[in-house]
């Protein structure tokens, strides 16, 4: 049994990790802090948990998260790199579900979150969290950058055809991305009432994206090419569900790409992952059917010759937050890759 | 006062001509008709429309049709064209709110709703009835197509680019499309419970749906350019929410398009359409904002030198149907275009 | 057409409100107030006006609002009892649709609302507004204290078996009640944001609630009878849905009672009343059939021979509010009481 | 291991019987048939399950049932009866989540559901599954009863003050209940459609509906009173929600009630059940809390000094239905109670 810390234990990521760690096989959460709930019973503020654990909220004490093998940030941008480097100098590996350690480049880093990097050095020898992309990096590392719920759907999405050489044009690529309302986290904000955001449907930030800069170095390391992925387009809409996220993704392909099967591509480049499926051609993947398990599907359809359409879903808790945060934490550990993961969606 | 006949008044387009028609200031429902509940008070079925009216559902009698100035069918494809002709040569004329006289191009009316065509004769002389794109064929029109909920984004949302010359590369066009639950009328179906279709979002038809054919045919005329849009991608996707449609449009921009002011391109060719509101630079329209309104709003933004994105929101019972039908017969009768249709949407 | 000030125009009574009285035959809205939001157009902060409307917040100015024929306050409570009595000696008409006119149980008031009143003398002179019940004293009020949602449900639903005598017992009524969340209103407070109450059912207020003393007072003096309905139950509940509310009551039949045609005393009670629907015996009246009409409907059943169940729906924010004080309003000019009012439910 | 068949795998308590016993530690599903779906893989059916079994649809055959230690019946109400007899003789123990054994009394039962009881000798010694007040003799059961989602909530909530003596009126109890849509099935029916239930609310079965008998019944075991709960009120309502069920029970206390420590008595009641949870005075149990889990939990408030208030929440799938199947097929095998049921609710 390894121990555990959580820092910033009163948002939708912090309860999901607890969800998860909870029933743990190899882990136990012993530290759980909030900067406003100090001493408050974590089963007072999320009734779910009542029956399953007696933590209370504590402040943050660095003396304390030291004590522990492994300490997540379900925080705001800009606490775990504060705090990272002296954890990891007490063996204490750091998995961060913010932003801080998602962006090699500096320069994106501090346009889209306003903040200079507080550990650079740090930041170069971090880990990006993508499980099934990294994952003998990520059995080494000592801090986890884990990825945005959005870039986990684009890259899963398209690392077949980007692995593969020459099938698809990577500058025409568009991605049509759909999430619940549980992504923008749990704040009090006029713009995330319930009246606003039932029986409506609409887009946001469409002239720019922080995850944007994420997925373009994302898919960099993934395909090897740089500077093509600059002008690709990502639209975030907002769907009036809890939990859920789907992005449509569309792509040129070229000869070669058309002539290929790439059904068999897809099911063999993640024919040994069991929390990547693979849908029969014909499919569309509901996000219902992820609903509360660490799973991602994608399905694969031609409409055209030359164009091919990505569908993935997730749960964007889950597998796009606090399930693949564990997953990272199972392979830094060695522990079995689905310890604490092998719960069923909640259908319906 | 017109009188006006119903064809099919128990779905949700039948029902939103109620609402609609039964505060015309010029006209007056005389006969509504259902194969199912004739007799029957039709505010027993839909109580909302208690008060507000004393009519009885009847059985179709092409006899009593005739009567009338005009008749609606709100009824699956195949009904309207059946009785068309009898009802023209009666001088009544007749708008149908499903696909007979949406496609003149007949192989592809019989390939994608399984039907032969009644009446292709009376299909030539019957006008498509976008309103603001055929406002005069549609005065003099004694058969009216009234569009899909869909293509009635993607023509209003394109149209200012497609007549403007050479400023889009028009087979780049994307269309992804999202609709609220209604949009699939009202069946006992098990695909359309509350429970299969409540917090989850999917796509649908993704390797071909009937609204594109009727899209390229329609884009073709209001470009003038054929066989350039047999290409383009239309993904439709289901909303867990029960009116409201937002169309995401993707389109490449030449040189020209690119160096255009698009924004004062959309402003000026809508300048006089109360019903279509093009929302300032920056803007994201929501669906919420024209419930029960027939209204659409249109917002585009660049988020690359050549890439446009177009955003599209209409209610898909209002503008995308009943509400575009009542405009139509408003043309046709020399009515005020916006008689009976003033209302403001339902916010929140 | 009179003039009208509608002062703290950014919560959601303020928006249904303009929506109602943007198409009111003889009024116009001249003043629009907002402490935050001084020179910002209405339509920007809720586009479902945009082509209906040119008007902009302005601070709250008395001289401006002495201007109106009429003032609505759509404000926290405790706002327009400080500017009341400037406007009535200005002679302009003052419409509460907060607490501050409703309760002239000064002690009430004080320990529910944590505020001393500042004009308990024309708290006397002011009359409740139950537009049903109180018509004559409405039509020569100068200030209107607007009836809250709850109660609205609960006295319409009790007026003919409490005016009738010796029907009912008094003391036994429970009073289950259910509520949309935007009866809430719309402020930035995390226990109204989305995914707390998504997908989510609860009471709220068990052990007590403003409206109660307001059900309380009110069924007092329906009945003539004093300190018989200190000990009833009310026991409102959150429903996951924007808009609607329905009251389930539940009371003891006297031998009188449990012997009399109730179903024939509601009808010829709410007999030519346009805004009140008994419905047929066996009925379940379902909140969907009024959203965003000014409407209530009753149904009344008796599953014991000596019990009642009475079930009353109404959208919250239109009978239960901003349709009940145009309602009022129309009284008070003596305009036809529907004016404005009639538009139908939007359903689905 | 155990092995388990399931009869009737199509609806919303088949597959949540799947995603229990799926992860169980002691049991394996063998069998699984359904009507319709026969050597359809139901993975293909439930994407939910894809890489968690490989289980097809088989008919009906009640030999094969032979085989298995228990059978779960997820059909329609009747058919459970039909087979019982046999799969006892073999040995098979029988666990029905409809309602043939739930009723002793048999013209109750053929009022209700309009059918014959085809084993009235074997309803005599099935046991009714309310797994924590019948513990013992579900222990010994051959065929188990397994109670419905509404009596399950009323019997739980009030078994505190109903075994103990003199403390409330047991005529006096008014049941306002209200249920997510998932409890209506999964079936092909227009009212259940998306469309018709979203924002929406309404009560239903006002004057009669099937848990009554039930509810009477269980109470007069529970009590040991007879004759004293035939006039009890018992009036469900439909939640805009997919799962979830709350319970709202008003009960008149005695002078002792009165006087009783209420709360203590039930924390004292329940102080060993871990699937009941009592939560501190003042609280308001939430459906979401128990989202998935199988949880009950109750709050009791008394807002006047004779009149309690009981609130009860679970999911009306798990505790409601196939998580107390589960519960009571553990006690049948001597499993530890919580096997397969320690999953965390699924919040938010």
């Amino acid at each position: 049994m390894i121990s555990v810390g959580i820092v910033g234990g009163t948002g939708y990521t912090g309860v999901e990790l607890l969800r998860i760690l909870l029933r743990h096989p190899n882990a136990e959460v012993k530290v759980l802090t909030s900067r406003t709930e100090n001493g408050r019973r974590v089963d007072d503020m999320f009734p779910s948990l009542r029956g399953h654990t007696d933590l209370c909220y504590s402040d943050l004490n660095i003396e304390e998260l030291k004590q522990c093998d492994v300490v997540f940030f379900a925080t705001p941008h800009g606490v775990a790199m504060k705090h990272a480097e002296e954890l990891v100098a007490a063996n204490t590996k750091v998995i961060d579900l913010a932003a801080d350690f998602r962006l090699q480049d500096l320069a994106q880093f501090e346009k889209w979150y306003g903040l200079d990097h507080a550990c650079p050095e740090l930041l170069k020898d971090s880990v990006y969290g993508l499980s099934e992309l990294n994952r003998e990096k990520i059995q080494k590392a000592s801090v986890i950058g884990n990825p945005g719920c959005y870039p986990t759907t684009v890259q899963l999405g398209l690392a077949p055809v980007l692995k593969a050489e020459g099938l698809v044009k990577p500058e025409s690529i568009i991605i049509d991305a759909k999430s619940g309302v549980s992504g923008a986290g749990r704040k009090a904000s006029l713009g995330m009432i319930y009246s606003e955001n039932a029986d409506n449907f609409k887009a946001y930030g469409v002239a720019g994206h922080r995850h944007h800069p994420e997925i373009v170095e994302a898919l960099e390391n993934i395909s090897g090419q740089k500077g093509v992925f600059n002008e690709i387009l990502f639209v975030p809409h907002l769907v009036p569900m809890i939990r859920g996220m789907l992005s449509t993704i569309y792509i040129e392909l070229t000869d070669a790409g058309a002539s290929a099967d790439l059904q068999s591509i897809y099911e063999q480049f993640y024919a040994n992952e069991q929390f990547v499926d693979v849908m029969p051609a014909g499919s569309s993947p509901e996000t219902r059917t992820v609903r509360g398990a660490n799973q991602l599907r994608i399905a694969i359809c031609k409409p055209q010759p030359k164009k091919l359409v990505i569908l993935v879903a997730q749960d964007n808790l889950v597998k796009g937050a606090a399930g693949q945060a564990v997953q990272n934490m199972n392979l830094m550990f060695s522990f079995a890759e689905n310890a604490g993961l092998q719960g069923i969606g909640l259908l319906p």
